[in-house]
């Protein structure tokens, strides 16, 4: 059985947003109890990360590295259509995930206490970013 | 249902390589309408990518971005059997991915509008590459 | 047809260790032959890589490069709640992978001559890390 789904987030510019209970949602939804979830986003300037959720420094920290790896206006890089956090947020998010699958069981992704399912917006102004979520299993 | 097949790609040297339509082809020749597509590289010296497919100017970028962060012949690195082209190429591999796993709908990968999916070769010298596709679904 | 079991490694500090044998032989004893396994590991601080399997060097020279991309005690970091090493355990993690999905067919994972399933250990001290195994297929 496959449900396909696909969930609209409204990004407020460069953040990393939790997204774990959408997720946990379309999974209730899906009334499977035992399988996959998929997650993809329909982006290549903004990404999905599993990340420690209880401690928001960790994403700070997160952020300021990939500041540091990929700088915003950085002469290296040559396509800057958009601005200056053009090219690094391709780069961020091809050094991350666009697409992600996390066990269900019991009707629920199957997440560690400590992970957090997070939508990573690598662009200064806010976007509309599709995430479609397919759930398949029994 | 699932229907696996594989796809022998030859590459030309370091580059990144448009193999959408040979994973839109694979879909559309499993006669599945909706489920999921994964592709699986059998290599690491090269690695799969997501990214913009309207400017080449944004994987050029990416090529550079890779050979500071992992230059060829860097003496950091021990291994170098195959050349100084040898330990970067792992490094590249395993900061992209070798797995990817695509969303269908309506018979074909639901990717976004600025979305390609890019066969990275990492090496010097062209290879020949192997890519296994199952894609399962109704 | 779904088959999930979790499997428990326990690591003696920071150390990339070979789980190739435990993947295929949960995959083995699901007793599917053509579909796919995904591997999930519940944790931030460790994490999941495809890697070459013959040169123990080429591990070394990939552990070497995370240290100097991400160095214990860096103070760019801030959160250190477990120490030096924390922080720089989450950005490795989220540079590699916390899911991984393997082809499988004939009863086995259809890995490339040259790779190896590893997990890789972030932090300094021994841990017990979960690994969620899902077999999927005919």
């Amino acid at each position: 059985m496959y449900q396909q789904t696909t969930i609209e987030i409204r990004t407020s510019g460069r953040e990393s947003r939790d997204i774990t209970r959408d997720v946990q949602d379309a999974v209730a939804a899906s009334g499977i109890t035992t399988g996959l979830a998929h997650l993809f986003l329909q982006h290549t300037s903004a990404s999905l990360m599993l990340c420690e959720n209880a401690d928001p420094t960790v994403r700070a920290d997160l952020e300021r590295f990939m500041q540091k790896t990929a700088p915003d206006g950085d002469p290296m890089f040559r396509h800057d259509d958009e601005g200056p956090d053009d090219m690094p947020a391709h780069v961020r998010t091809v050094l991350t995930q666009s697409d992600m699958t996390l066990p269900v069981g019991n009707g629920r992704c199957l997440l560690g206490t400590w992970q957090g399912v997070y939508l990573w917006e690598h662009r200064h102004a806010g976007h509309r970013r599709r995430l479609i979520v397919t759930v398949q299993g029994d």
